[in-house]
């Protein structure tokens, strides 16, 4: 039996995000973002959900583009700051000493510390309510080399990104591997045939 | 320095959501899903990433409504399998011998076994690509009490919510805390007054 709480963005993890843009002085700066996820496979897209208020949505409307950059366990306190203080009065990056590194492809800089950053070009917008959802394709993956595998990729396990409760305010680590997908279910196939 | 991967899904974590329907027959049903997030505070809102050759998207549109279920990381055998196997073919509650409860607030039932579960309203859709966008108005969190701390709300503490590592096909379970959000950051606000 389940008890009722009011209506609130409760979900389980968050990711913690850091979205990085140029101001419109060409400074760069990112922001701490826990709304948002993967919403389609093919092309390759997440959303994220943004106050119109803030400096980083000027900053995606105006050139369209934006790096999400996945901060691991140990930038914990860096990545804090970037959620408590705006863009539009300091420079994050000279204030936490992280570095930030111009794209290729994007009119957005990554983060040099961050071990996996997702080059995206918004491509949607929809305004809900006091968030904006932006739709960005995901143009290009950045990662380092010591957090790939041996099939060149990454992984949760290396990544070691954070994950957040917002109603408590923590930040959390990965754990221990759980189980396999598509795996660890099919003892549950027992009695029809499923194609 | 980085390397540059194909364009690809990966956003580190994933969350593992458990989306439940009725059929048009009025059996329940649910899918397993990691594309989704939260996308705005007020109101609370959650975006999804749906194929629409799914069951799930058949049962949305018809009925308006859905609930988001989060499983905690000992149903972790359960989860897979309702990510392996089509409602449209079998009854997966039946299967992995969990328990559907009809809601007071929606017309989808959520799972007795999943500590919380979000109530949702279909407001809006957005065909992307492969994936379409949901956006779901949550109109009721129900939470176990067992998971509810002394201020009568969940954590990710006591969910012990499962992570998905998307590209490897891994679950993950939550990890130690990493830091106090809004705290370990202001260490790094020394030069600048921040109003």
């Amino acid at each position: 039996m389940k008890k009722t709480i009011s209506p609130a963005p409760l979900l389980y993890p968050n990711p913690v995000l850091l979205v990085c843009t140029y101001g419109s002085d060409g400074r760069p700066n990112a922001m701490t973002a826990a709304w948002g996820g993967i919403c389609c496979s093919e092309p390759p897209c997440l959303s994220l959900g943004i106050q119109k208020n803030r400096y980083t949505w000027e900053n995606i409307t105006a050139r369209g583009e934006f790096m999400v950059c996945i901060p691991s366990e140990s930038l914990v306190s860096e990545t804090d700051f970037f959620g408590i203080a705006s863009g539009r009065h300091l420079d994050k990056f000279a204030e936490t000493g992280l570095t930030p590194v111009p794209s290729d492809v994007i009119d957005a800089p990554s983060i040099e510390e961050c071990p996996v950053a997702l080059a995206c070009r918004a491509r949607n917008l929809m305004h809900i309510g006091s968030h904006t959802l932006i739709i960005g394709e995901i143009l290009q993956v950045l990662a380092d080399e010591e957090v790939c595998e041996a099939d060149g990729m990454p992984s949760l396990a290396t990544i070691r990104p954070l994950l957040y409760d917002a109603h408590r305010k923590m930040y959390y680590a990965v754990g221990e591997p759980a189980g396999k997908a598509f795996s660890s279910g099919m003892k549950f196939r027992r009695t029809v045939y499923e194609p």
